[in-house]
């Protein structure tokens, strides 16, 4: 059975009721009216981002289950809330599909939209559906709370700070060409990269700690790649930054990926975009001295990749002494 | 030139830069980075809705200009949150759009989206741009602001209780019908129907005046059609109401367009949606007294349409004593 044949009110009312008991306090009436209705909770501020997956431009069918679009959607918004420190409360999720959409290709694309958002305590609270002719496009709207006064913004940088990344880099951008060439790879290496890919995992509990940290001058979400990202930073904070080559920690299997397509696996870093890991700066030295607890809490490491400079340019170095001007261009939506 | 000429990153600067020195006090930080960053502001609480517009499914390019486009995305969202009694103040725009959108459509679009928000205290503070192959998606987030405990909900109304609507019914989908299919009408009123249709005026003002008055006990705004919206406020209140046929408010113009085309005029009012004006319950009598203020102040009707039963039925009765059920469902996205 397609869509068709339940309706949009009955979809609705079944998200409703899957909902029904897991909103938080910030949440005083959810799905079932004209708007959802909140309630501030203690001396905080809100944080707001929307992001859209568009079929056929962010994913294709055939790369991912219907479990994990709807998964990733959730993902890159809860990505945003992230990189400000904040801890997501609900989402709001407005769905274009086509009538012919399978009931069970919804219902698994809700499955992996909720799991991944009440994993994070951010329940669906509100949304709409609306017919596409042709594909899907899932828009999620995702609010967070953090402490009065503590968002991470993009503009703090300060020539001289540390720059950080999480996690590990390239994965997601090697494991989208392993669905468009194939590429020799141990099977675990392989479906290890597609998931970097297909399910995120967005970084909120390990900003959070950075943030409680108190030592951040900046942060961003890798949405768009490395040199895209750091550079909305370098641009927001009027400052530079000189990221050095041999520091930047490329996933597992991403070189392997890269030397069988002859690409630049730097590339893969800098400009693949989609890694998810939060890129932050503090005061030079500030945060070396939680690397090891960020480690252990978090099951990922926590690396210095460059520094904050003064003149407006981004700049690859190598450990050779050679030195690549890098161009700030993220991915662009309408160039490509 | 078209967008893909200009490219996301200077389109969004674009953006921030118009809305610099706009934004209401609840907003400390708007466009440019990961999240909007909010402030709440006194003893209120926050709404929130998100509506898309699918071109070829809520409109097509050849019926509406691109202000319109713009317009009309945001309209439909200021008028879910009117139907809280609330204030908007501030908008997330999430826009998929063909790389061969051109600057000037993409400025047009903006421009009417951004002066229907402005004009409503409500600019832009976030949103998302990505290319989609064939089609415009626009979906708009906002958010409104109301006194602690005080949003009109659905689920309030009571047997006996009045069932009020705003302005006229019919006119849009008048308007539409008159894109589609040819017409012999005055000018004026011709332009006149087609304006319901492409530029609503969400009644953002006529609900706060309505909600001030205590007297309310539901409220919804019509987007489905009378019978699908008054249906859920029934639905959610667990009562159900009369319709009084010729109390229906018609727009000007709406008769001569079903008698043309061969249809039932209350059809129009009852099921053609997209009239976005308010439906309010309220106790029996309480908002007569107000009804000549409210015309004095906003220059539109508030007319009493029936009654809440206190069986779980929807019937419209006519002067003559006949009735008729009325099935309660809404325009369905599925189903149509």
């Amino acid at each position: 059975m397609d869509i068709g044949g339940s309706g949009e009110f009955s979809l609705i009312a079944a998200i409703r009721r899957r909902m029904e008991g897991k909103y938080p306090p910030e949440v005083t009436h959810g799905i079932g009216d004209d708007c959802a209705v909140l309630q501030p909770q203690g001396d905080v501020e809100w944080v707001i981002t929307t992001d859209t997956q568009v079929e056929d431009v962010h994913f294709r069918r055939a790369w991912l289950t219907p479990y994990q679009i709807g998964w990733r959607a959730m993902a890159v918004n809860l990505s945003d809330i992230a990189a400000m420190g904040a801890q997501p409360f609900g989402a709001l999720a407005a769905l274009a599909l086509p009538t012919t959409t399978e009931a069970t290709f919804f219902e698994q694309l809700l499955n992996g939209m909720c799991d991944l958002g009440l994993q994070y305590n951010c329940p669906l609270i509100g949304g709409n559906l609306a017919r596409d002719p042709t594909r899907l496009t899932l828009t999620l709207t995702v609010l967070g709370s953090v402490g009065r006064g503590t968002a991470v913004r993009r503009g703090g940088a300060r020539p001289g700070d540390d720059i950080w990344v999480s996690g590990r880099l390239g994965g997601s951008a090697a494991g989208l060409r392993t669905f468009l060439h194939t590429v020799p790879l141990p099977a675990a290496i392989g479906n290890s990269l597609r998931q970097r890919y297909a399910q995120p995992l967005p970084r909120v509990a390990e900003a959070a700690f950075l943030r409680a940290s108190d030592r951040l001058t900046a942060m961003i979400d890798l949405s768009d790649g490395l040199a895209g990202d750091l550079g909305h930073i370098c641009e927001e904070s009027r400052v530079g930054a000189q990221i050095v080559a041999e520091a930047l920690p490329l996933e597992a299997g991403v070189r392997e990926v890269a030397a069988t397509l002859g690409d630049d696996v730097l590339e893969y870093a800098l400009r693949g975009g989609e890694d998810f890991e939060l890129c932050c700066t503090a005061v030079s030295g500030a945060l070396a001295p939680l690397v090891d607890d960020f480690r252990a809490q978090f099951g990922i490491e926590l690396t210095r990749i460059g520094s904050i400079t003064r003149e407006h340019s981004l700049r690859l170095v190598h450990a050779d002494g050679s030195e690549v001007p890098l161009s700030a261009h993220a991915y662009d939506h309408f160039r490509c």
